[in-house]
């Protein structure tokens, strides 16, 4: 649950929803809307999370907002002379994913854009986010600091591996196919001339495999790779040889 | 180094460079920018980050953008019928690392606002970067794609650890100087009869105990619960035993 308290610009509320759909986030609370609420200029920055804003729920304070959460989480930039406990905003969103899987309610405080929360609005909390950026440049605006909490809320919970071959939608060559391919770029290349001399022709096999090999090949490359030497051994063939140019 | 191709608004020229700033990302290249450049409208969306947009620099196409790189990410949401690697953003963010540490450049491409990047872009890749986040509602803007990757490239090298107790600008108490707490709140439960009958009396004042150990306490929040123990007792005094009310 996102709680933005005492935000300045309807626009703003707008673009945190369109942050928290792209996390797969839904529950907003507004805490004192400085314009009121509803706002039609919130609905054209959310760029299509409409449900969100429409379920958004209106509170006077922090306490009446945050009175049926069992954790209170809340984003805070600055020291504050208290002890509790700190988190990143991935830590924050992997604890977010346990206290939800025990089906407790937890709510995070966004404070208004300029000022952030006050002590009064921390002090309901229970827990701080603080967010590792550049110290030197630390100036997250509202959506962003949202944006970044729902996308490690997205990421906490997201089984795709970090790293893979995009192969969507593509066959990829067998070693058979490469092979083929090799087997005739290679016989094109001795009726050119390019293997000699004799004695250095395996070494320059080798290396156009291993530049082949380097990684998969598509079929689809594989038959445009096949179209070249087509095409180059043409003109070889119209030309004569080389040296005879 | 981030390469925004043929972006639309100079306003989002500024809000990436914002977003970048947050992560330490510095160099800013642009292909092609619809509007021209350098606009105006860019400074004022920047929030400071000037410096970025006044070293940006200007390219008139994606290849001489990048040939000065040695690797080449591109942001790609949808699905592309090529066999590429393929990376998470935090992945891509390591792997960025890695690569800056072996004193190599890289190239991250971002599409325009609309549209995205064209196959001709993506061809000019060697690693296509994916944000894993909801598909139902897959709407991040130029700026927040940009903040996400900016986030993940600081966070690779950050040393903050996730979870830890804000002791800022305060002092933990001792466990002395709690105990000596628990035993004068104590004496003042004995006094005022709380702690009766006998036979619960050891329960309750573990579980007294207990509450107070759960986390860290300050000085100052035990000169505050001191306050309030003498401030209770001499409303006990006043008004004599609660029996007797």
């Amino acid at each position: 649950m996102i709680v933005l308290v005492r935000p300045q610009l309807a626009e703003n509320i707008g673009t945190v929803a369109r942050a928290m759909a792209n996390g797969g986030l839904f529950h907003l609370r507004l805490v004192a809307p400085r314009d009121g609420w509803p706002q039609d200029r919130a609905w054209r920055t959310a760029s299509g999370a409409d449900a969100i804003l429409e379920a958004a729920q209106l509170f006077p304070d922090v306490p009446s907002a945050v009175a049926d959460c069992h954790r209170v989480f809340a984003t805070c930039p600055r020291p504050r002379h208290i002890v509790v406990p700190l988190r990143t905003a991935r830590a924050a969103a992997e604890d977010l994913r346990e206290i939800n899987g025990r089906a407790l309610r937890a709510a995070v405080l966004f404070g208004p854009e300029r000022a952030g929360l006050e002590n009064d609005d921390v002090a309901c909390a229970d827990t701080l986010v603080r967010y590792p950026l550049n110290p030197a440049h630390m100036s997250l605006n509202l959506a962003q600091a949202v944006m970044i909490l729902a996308y490690e809320w997205w990421t906490a919970a997201e089984p795709t591996p970090p790293r893979q071959l995009q192969t969507h939608a593509t066959k990829v060559a067998t070693k058979g196919q490469l092979e083929g391919f090799l087997d005739r770029l290679v016989a094109e290349l001795d009726a050119s001339g390019f293997l000699e001399p004799a004695h250095k022709r395996p070494g320059m096999v080798r290396n156009l495999r291993h530049w082949f090999e380097r990684g998969e090949v598509t079929e689809q490359e594989l038959r445009t790779l096949h179209g070249v030497v087509t095409e180059l051994s043409r003109g070889r063939m119209r030309r004569g040889r080389p040296e005879e140019d």
